[in-house]
């Protein structure tokens, strides 16, 4: 292991996050929050102190960097800026709890918005804003930031790291240079970003709440400023954010082909195609099961379409309590919430793209039998997909079951029902945030034991991060010498 | 398609069927039930009016069998069977509803035990015993009794026919002539159920309930004979079924390597060691979680360890309603039925020995990231495994979570809750019987509408036949002339 390399890059990323944390401290002195400005000030002293002593011990560093030194710095990176961005929650006093207040952290980096804190409304504003931006640097990557604004390393080494961290069975150069598409990823979402508060702006929403809820829907995150999430704004609030949404769980390489006028790709994308299609019937299924739930078909409409999008997304707001709607629709919801968004793009889940791979090279498993002397070629969008995709997508899909299977049995021990259990480590590894039953959309996860808590921290870590840079941190022959 | 050969096949399966239905109705007649003797009679003429016309149309067929017809033949052949099954049920009056009888008489051969009849007990014995009879034929499979007692076709066809009924990643041949590991398969078979039925015998059982207990038993189905299933009787009755169950989950090719004294292979059996970990770990997590649950330590062990073996053997017999367990026994259950039996036994589920491959290849991925330049090879009882039998599990394990996913989905139209769904759809898919919550193990199906009927007897063929040979017969490709 190339250990200096390793401490140089996770101490790069804490000054990052230490750059990050400056203007929430400057929003809680605005605001006059003393507790919160001393808890950043002393996170500031920590997050510095950190990087220092790492980027001393990783002077004079080889360049020789592996496959496995890659995913297992992106784990340690995603590992070490949760210990001590956490920090300002549990110094304010705002999360008493060290474990409570590393869930919370790893819920925004992870872009997971599941809490535990039972209401919102009242904390400082700094701490609030902490919050929700931690959504936005978790969303895009704060690795593909650094790799954005710095050189480090050839192209092999961006070229690990960027697999890592971002979403999706393959990931798309969108250009040659991996450094032009780390910018070119960031410029869209910075856009995206900006339309958002904007869109919200002119809805008549206050411009801290409109920039902390574009953090949390750009991010498909999660994390509000309101104890009823989004439900008390206007509908057009509500509509602007359903739309922001949808546009996020899209894979961003599709805004990119649109810049560059490839507008046939972008139509003729398969991915994009599924992703659409079943947010289009989900929403259609589910307003004709809730016939004469709401007063009228627009209601009706207008809140079947914004949970189905925040679910898919796995961003995790909420306009209504979906726990009342009858068994189809939320039998739809949990299916969705396992399915997720697009690759490459900010939400988490399973992925459109991933369950178009599995679909495919078992429709070919049945091709196989019917036609052995052929040899059969998995498609997609036209081009045929490399065998060493699929057995990554196949093994992805036993990494994802095991996580779920392991992690539902060590948090049962708490004793809550199935549904709750099930559906909160669906709602984590996934990364969502409401989940059914105990973790519904009206609660929350305070009543999990401090145990609970650190499973569903590592399996919120473990679903942004695709499972395998987790998963290799635990393998013996990572750590072994050659 | 060949389809003469496959008519000729399914016409002969028919006439095995029809034979075996001769016990019952002497019972019936016996036993002076003259209403459920006229229902025997019109189904056995049924039968033969079916298989006639199916070997008339058959008749002069070629020899030459591919894959493909393979599969669809077994498919098919399980359907004609259970069409034609479900009549005495249906005819006696016992179950008036059609799709009700077809439902009983699939979860029969599918060896689920999943029912629709709210009691038993006072049924006709001439239906209770085709009932139960049920589970024994489908228990190792109606083909490899046809293979056991005659010489269809060559060596190839017959390996079709067995690779496609046979549970488990891959058929082992125990000996080079697969008539005569048939013949093995079922001598062994059949010595379990004698030996089963003695020792209930010695418990006092009257022989009409020891034959049907050992039919569910061996055949690792679940019906039983008395309401409260296995729980009235002796804790020595009890003690015997579990100790069948379990003898019944493990591969039998284990027995032949005993009967032919390889102890050492036995031993060291990969998928034996983790069928029989997993059985004592659960046991005594189960113990421990339960302690002060019931009146003594033998009595929580003795409920413990019956639960655990019904379930992981996919049987579905109980002692007590272990819906009221807390939270950890339960989600323990809930992976169990997940997991199931072992390959090449009777029992149904994902399989352990599937579970392994599964596990071992992920572990492998990793491994591969750590050294990607070594060529890394996945070993089960110290040989290397075919990548072909790996691709396979991994096609299967897609095919599952699909299957799981959509049943789920068409099920939850009928609106029961999430929990009642999703066991439901586990329990008939792995060939359980009992669930959770509105199916549980003191409740049944009978509420289900008749649309979620048939999607769950779809699913416990699928789930008996290993999905491929039900999956298919739905793709278009099969049908088509070349």
């Amino acid at each position: 292991m190339n250990y200096k390399m390793m401490g140089k890059f996770i101490g790069r990323i804490l000054i990052v996050e230490a750059v990050f944390m400056v203007p929430a401290m400057l929003i809680s002195l605005w605001e006059k929050e003393f507790a919160s400005v001393i808890a950043f000030m002393w996170s500031l002293g920590a997050l510095l102190v950190a990087a220092g002593a790492l980027l001393w011990l990783g002077r004079g560093s080889q360049k020789k960097f592996y496959a496995k030194e890659g995913l297992a710095c992106v784990g340690l990176s995603w590992i070490a800026m949760s210990l001590l961005g956490c920090l300002p929650f549990y110094l304010s006093g705002v999360v008493p709890n060290y474990i409570d207040a590393l869930f919370e952290i790893v819920s925004g980096f992870t872009t997971t918005g599941a809490s535990i804190l039972p209401q919102v409304e009242g904390l400082p504003r700094g701490i609030l804003y902490w919050r929700s931006f931690s959504h936005w640097l978790g969303g895009m990557g704060v690795l593909v930031f650094l790799l954005a604004i710095s050189s480090t390393g050839g192209n092999g080494f961006t070229m690990h790291l960027l697999r890592a961290e971002s979403p999706g069975p393959n990931v798309g150069k969108l250009v040659p240079k991996m450094r032009k598409t780390a910018t070119i990823l960031y410029l869209i979402y910075i856009l995206l970003t900006v339309l958002d508060v904007i869109f919200l702006l002119l809805g008549d929403m206050p411009l801290f709440e409109a920039v902390c809820t574009a953090f949390g829907t750009v991010g498909t995150g999660g994390f509000g400023v309101k104890n009823d999430s989004i439900a008390g704004y206007s509908p057009y609030i509500q509509n602007v954010c359903t739309v922001f949404m949808l546009l996020c769980g899209v894979n961003f390489s599709c805004y990119y082909l649109l810049l560059v006028k490839q507008f046939k790709s972008v139509l003729k994308d398969e991915e994009l195609r599924l992703y659409l299609g079943v947010v289009l019937g989900s929403i259609l299924l589910i307003v004709w099961n809730l016939r004469g739930f709401y007063a009228t078909l627009g209601e009706t409409v207008r809140h079947a379409a914004f949970q189905v999008v925040t679910i898919m997304t796995t961003t995790g707001f909420a306009t209504t309590d979906y726990e009342l709607w009858p068994g189809l629709s939320k039998a739809i919801m949990l299916c969705l919430m396992i399915l997720g968004a697009s690759a490459g793009s900010t939400g988490g889940g399973f992925k459109c793209g991933r369950a178009l791979l599995v679909a495919k090279s078992l429709h070919r498993s049945v091709r196989q039998v019917v036609h052995p002397q052929k040899v059969q070629v998995v498609r997609l969008n036209g081009h045929a997909v490399d065998e060493k995709v699929l057995q990554n997508t196949n093994a992805y899909l036993a990494a994802y079951a095991i996580t779920v299977v392991f992690s539902f049995l060590l948090v049962s021990v708490d004793g809550f029902s199935i549904t709750t259990n099930l559906s909160a480590v669906l709602a984590c590894f996934n990364n969502i945030g409401p989940g059914f039953d105990a973790v519904g959309p009206t609660c929350n996860y305070s009543a999990y034991s401090a145990f609970s808590k650190i499973v569903l921290t590592w399996d919120m870590l473990a679903g942004r991060l695709e499972i395998f840079p987790m998963l290799i941190l635990l393998s013996r022959s990572t750590w072994k010498h050659r």
